[in-house]
């Protein structure tokens, strides 16, 4: 069953004690740029750094004591994996986190660091699978999926419910578009407070799958997606899919370029990390591929976990 | 004569329709790192990226109108500059800025971009001081000092007043020392609203003035001051000396190293961006040179405005 916004609404008192209410940031520079009135909602500020720590904490807080006292488990090369891991830990649940050995120094630490058990795994789909399957089978460990799953999805919705509480009459809502959990929940919110704001889902040109799913009218799958947005590579699931279909008024591409400008200009002028997948949005409207002139628009600034080392703008 | 708390009240009222309310955040990583509960007032999120905001914003604010109606001026290289400016615009007011002609591309771009009226003088103390006079005598502004000034210094305490506003119970408040400018308004404000709350003031090791001044009863000159937090080697004022000595219970000195890790630590535990002059209280926290454990810590994040290509940790 799809959330409805009472879910949302359930979803938002089950998880603050696990959650920052995160601030709702304005930039007088960037709205001067964009000839709109930008409201940033800094999920990048949120615990472990990224909105999957309200999806995660609103899964794991319903569980059963039984299912519950063996455990959770996923796979991850990302803030997902992070997100399990100290939900779990904070209501004194075991995580169990299937990892690919070549995940990023960063995303390794964070998940042993909030105590989670690991496995590690090849680089590929199918060995995290079956290391995945292994662990649930020697543990009796629940699965939580990152985002086709209605806790999750209701779970990262509370996001959108906090902004619109914050800001009243928005006339846009803007969010990227990976697996799709964080824009169907957003959108679920949105649409219910509020009938007639626009959503709109941005992402990468190098994984599209949800533009192209949309204009089919069937899922289609990646192929090879690539970009430096890694946390907006999955594709989408049936259930965050059938919400967008319903919900989602457009999703628009953006290019690795426009990505590296709005990430590096967010830092700059707004004084905050984001990750790359957090600027598809301000690239959209950089670029633009949106019309928000005149408009009120928020936007989710999804997460800021990023290797310092590492800056596209550095990399020559 | 020295602000009282009323004076800082009276500022805040003032500089509300100039200046943003800035978030306070928390971070449990570092809170279980320091073994204390820290609280950061995130001036790196304030309009111009600095605190400075506050008290330039004040200053002008005061002017009477046959003194605005020629403008105001100052000499900076820094933040100060760009706060005058925008403080300046915001209120249709004519900004001078003498700046020097070696000053980084970010800075002169933000005082252009702001409408300031820019001279280039050379890198010089010299060179400043005689530019700014023949802006005066040329157009009448009037001149406001980046710290030595009561108005400044009231509206610098405003940080101060809104955090202690927003967190009760603080037994130690921590802010940078450069001019002195932010550490005397926020030591008035805090001791005046909580006689027991303790006052540390930070400085880089190779800019120890106040160390140095605070020990020998009587302004001790930097010599040549050195140090990548770039906001805090401008020497002590009299004013700011004497409500130092009054209000301030400890100054204490960091080293380049712990600037730099302490200012890596914020961007990648916090996620959001601070320029080295921010970290020098964390960086004496991490090296044990205050002990706050189980302290509850107020900590002012004066500013963000860094160059993005140029990182501490990426100085090879």
């Amino acid at each position: 069953m799809e959330p409805t916004l009472q879910d949302i609404r359930d979803a938002a008192a089950r998880i603050a004690p696990f959650t920052h209410r995160t601030p709702v940031l304005t930039c007088a520079t960037l709205d001067g740029m964009t000839g709109a009135q930008l409201f940033f909602k800094c999920e990048n500020l949120q615990k472990v750094g990224a909105f999957k720590m309200r999806g995660a904490s609103n899964a794991i807080a319903q569980l059963e004591p039984r299912l519950a006292a063996h455990g959770v488990a996923t796979h991850s090369s990302g803030n997902h994996g992070a997100a399990l891991a100290l939900a779990a830990r904070l209501m004194g649940v075991k995580a169990h986190v299937v990892m690919p050995d070549n995940a990023a120094a960063i995303k390794k630490q964070a998940v042993a660091g909030y105590g989670a058990d690991i496995t590690w795994c090849k680089p590929t789909m199918a060995s995290r699978d079956e290391h995945l399957a292994a662990v649930v089978q020697r543990t009796g460990a629940t699965i939580v999926h990152p985002y086709n799953d209605e806790r999750i999805i209701a779970g990262q919705g509370t996001a959108a419910l906090e902004l619109l509480d914050e800001i009243p009459g928005l006339d846009v809502l803007m969010t990227p578009v990976g697996g799709g959990g964080l824009i169907s929940g957003c959108a679920i919110a949105a649409k219910s407070l509020q009938a007639k704001i626009r959503v709109f889902g941005v992402e990468p040109e190098g994984a599209d799958d949800a533009r192209r799913s949309v204009a089919a009218g069937a899922l289609v799958p990646p192929m090879s997606p690539a970009s430096i947005a890694d946390g907006l590579l999955a594709p989408l699931g049936e259930k965050t899919f059938a919400i967008i279909r319903r919900y989602v008024d457009d999703i628009t591409v953006v290019s690795e370029t426009a990505i590296a400008h709005a990430m590096r200009t967010i830092w700059e002028r707004m004084k905050i990390v984001v990750e790359p997948s957090s600027a598809v949005t301000l690239a959209a409207i950089l670029e633009g591929k949106v019309d928000i002139r005149g408009r009120r628009c928020g936007i989710i600034l999804s997460g800021g976990n990023v290797d310092l080392d590492r800056l596209p703008w550095l990399a020559e």
